[in-house]
């Protein structure tokens, strides 16, 4: 392999290499990019990602080249959703001479929601994840979505005079799915799975039903991975899933956390 | 004080209060949002922002508001330059009966750069933030830019045969200007005085450029905080600054740190 | 002055400056030391900090000897104390020939407690922070405690048929004073001002105590400040404090903030 | 099952759970918590770990006794190391009647070192983490080392006139081992793989057989995993290994990542 360039600089990287080891995975992270999303009830949504481009590496090759991976983000534009994503692997595949790709993109995803009573409007957050392999032919793509509940403790509320303890939780939810999903369904099968669900804003008729509603719906992290894994699996679309949960106990300083992966 | 309102819940935040402690500042922090941002080159860009709001609380009332906080954002829309920062200081003022408002917008900006020998095009993260108080009618406006850079220890060069340890640095500049200054001016300010400013996407020519100016400008952390004081001295806009400098030193595994602050 | 020194090697940091800039702070951050602490019922206990250590430069030197902080730092010793941080500063100033020098000592720090019933003994842990400046020969120094507690909301057990939301809230209490104070008796002050302090282990008589004792004593985060500024006001040993309560809502994805400064 | 208890407080986790799901991980997380370790110089060190102590729990089961994990966690004693890790999981499978039981420990590792050519003494701070799993009678235990390393470019060094980026990386290093293997030789294969190891204190003429070292052996993130991976197919006591090293690019505000997993 020749390591002179049209540049006439060393290419360091397309040195051969003899120590007969290849590398799983190669490429960058960290890489702050702002794109665009598709959502459920607005078309698309500006948002700002975190992402992470790798290649496989054969054992004969010294290096990858790094600004690569940029140059496909860049040539690709802002525009990221599922069908699209399959687009970066491919022209990674093909420009870095690999056999697999991966990419990741994490970003805050918003939506607007109503209070339950007031109807008042307020923008949730939540932050998605989209992680996705390339291995030849094949793509694996895996959709997570984290999102903040509140969990109110059952054994609190059946032992105590009044009042039962309760928190902000966080639920990871990972899936594989046959077909397309939206993450706003996603998000809806969480946090109709928890005590309450969370909001951005509540006038006080609003706090007093979701108070009221947390208390009437206490879940354990254990209940609450539970329900979420029971919808899962009663969705058609969901092929594999990974639930984990963690609460912000209001009463230690540590958390309680429990998860399932449908094997 | 009537604690009793139209929705015929207790208003408990309007309760009087006996300690005689009136609150520097209350409201909400860790809101994320997505905003606008005008930039000199584009005219705006889409971001998300961690958005708090506070104001100051007479000792006479038990509790502030809380939900007219994230009222006033929604209402102001998700436009947020300097102008109407003040907008929304003089709303939380008006909708909380309160002297001061405190807000602070912090998060990611991007620059199109071309590298410097291929011209290649690439996308430049920082982070800036935007901290404004309004005191009765008074306004104090801080913006502060977080610009990661090159450092090349001149200690370093000077005493080895070849070489010298460089590393990324961090350097946050916050300042008060007389008149209005470009996010883009503060950024190019700090990336003068570094090593090398940094790149997204550099090509071979264009690493072997950023490598060899590096090693031309050798300097400590001490250097570069002078030498964004420097500059700000000389920037007429520019009435008070604080310049901090943390340099991810590469040969130890703790940072190297400077500040100056214009009294 | 002479750049030249009995290693043979420049000292670059001793060559003159002619910027004419004086440096407020210059030095090592983020150094991980393990250290010893006093603790009031242990005498000592073993925990691992994040330390730094800064010192004034004069507008005539180039660059300061970062060198010398760690072995500053490494002479002291691991026992790391109110009195004995006087001496690092002394220390510092000597040997890095500045009229100031500041340190901090952030660390995570235990105290045995028992559950409120049955007695049950677990390890709550605490981040304290010590800061302190010599300024010539003066010495001012600032104790920081970060407290997690429980607050349960005043407003929606008011308004709510049963139950109130409650939620992890942490406090952070920064104080000058005229004499010893133990960080114990301030943790002790911080915990007494909340709905409820949290524990390591609860077992269920515990759990129903710790439940209706948060029930009992609702409070906002401004009610969490004031009783801390209450209680502050009224011990003679403090002469300054700022506290800080933020709590994470669980009924929102963002956090209710408070704050006084003790003018 | 009765759910009825000799505190006379219902025990809801005691309750039947009809969903017909088992949950593969229920537990405590984010504990933090002071331990002693055995190091290979000073037979123990004192540090502070974040603890995570977790088992499965049959479908039957409604809910885990969070409050039992920190009792088996208290009644161990601060004492970690290999040998005793399988006691706590042994201890967790019975108090909590499972067949799994999964620990990890993770926390700042020091070890003295002398600086190349003075031999000044400093102390220079890692991150280990171990994680163990008890599966009925078997145990599988994962040592994990974070090490911070310099890496010289060997493109940069190859086309540039003078000097070479060079950047503080990270290597997190997992391995299974057949027998026993000191987390300090662990931390030698890492180092000895990169440009350079780091060190908390460097006089003059360490700083330049550093800064010489580096130049002298310029690594690519890749050339750094295949080391570390050449380095452990070499040592027979490691079974098992998954290698990743990040580069924070002196050049880019990104990160350069590579990984290797032994099969």
């Amino acid at each position: 392999m020749d390591a002179q360039t049209k540049s006439g600089l060393v290419d360091t990287q397309n040195l051969p290499d003899d120590r007969e080891i290849a590398i799983d995975r190669v490429g960058v992270t960290n890489v702050r990019f702002p794109i665009i999303v598709r959502d459920k009830s607005h078309q698309s949504q500006n948002t700002v990602a975190l992402v992470s481009l790798t290649v496989d590496l054969p054992h004969h090759h010294k290096g990858t080249h790094m600004s690569r991976f940029i140059e496909v983000l860049n040539e690709h534009g802002s525009v990221v959703h599922v069908e699209n994503i399959e687009m970066i692997l491919r022209h990674l595949q093909k420009r870095l001479h690999s056999r697999q790709a991966h990419v990741s993109f994490e970003f805050p995803y918003f939506i607007e929601k109503a209070a339950p009573v007031t109807g008042a409007i307020g923008l949730m957050d939540y932050t998605v994840k989209f992680t996705a392999t390339a291995n030849h032919d094949d793509i694996d793509f895996v959709v997570t979505v984290i999102v903040p509940v509140t969990t109110l403790c059952p054994c609190s509320k059946a032992i105590s005079a009044h009042g039962a303890h309760n928190q902000r939780g966080q639920v990871t939810l990972n899936v594989r799915c046959r077909r397309f999903i939206w993450v706003e369904d996603l998000i809806q099968l969480v946090e109709s799975s928890a005590s309450s669900e969370l909001f951005s804003l509540l006038k006080r008729p609003d706090e007093k039903a979701v108070t009221e509603r947390a208390y009437e719906n206490p879940v354990f992290v254990e209940d609450l991975v539970r329900n979420v894994a029971l919808r899962a699996n009663g969705d058609p679309r969901i092929t594999w899933y990974r639930v984990e949960a963690e609460n912000y106990e209001s009463i230690h300083h540590h958390n309680a956390y429990a998860m399932i992966e449908k094997g």
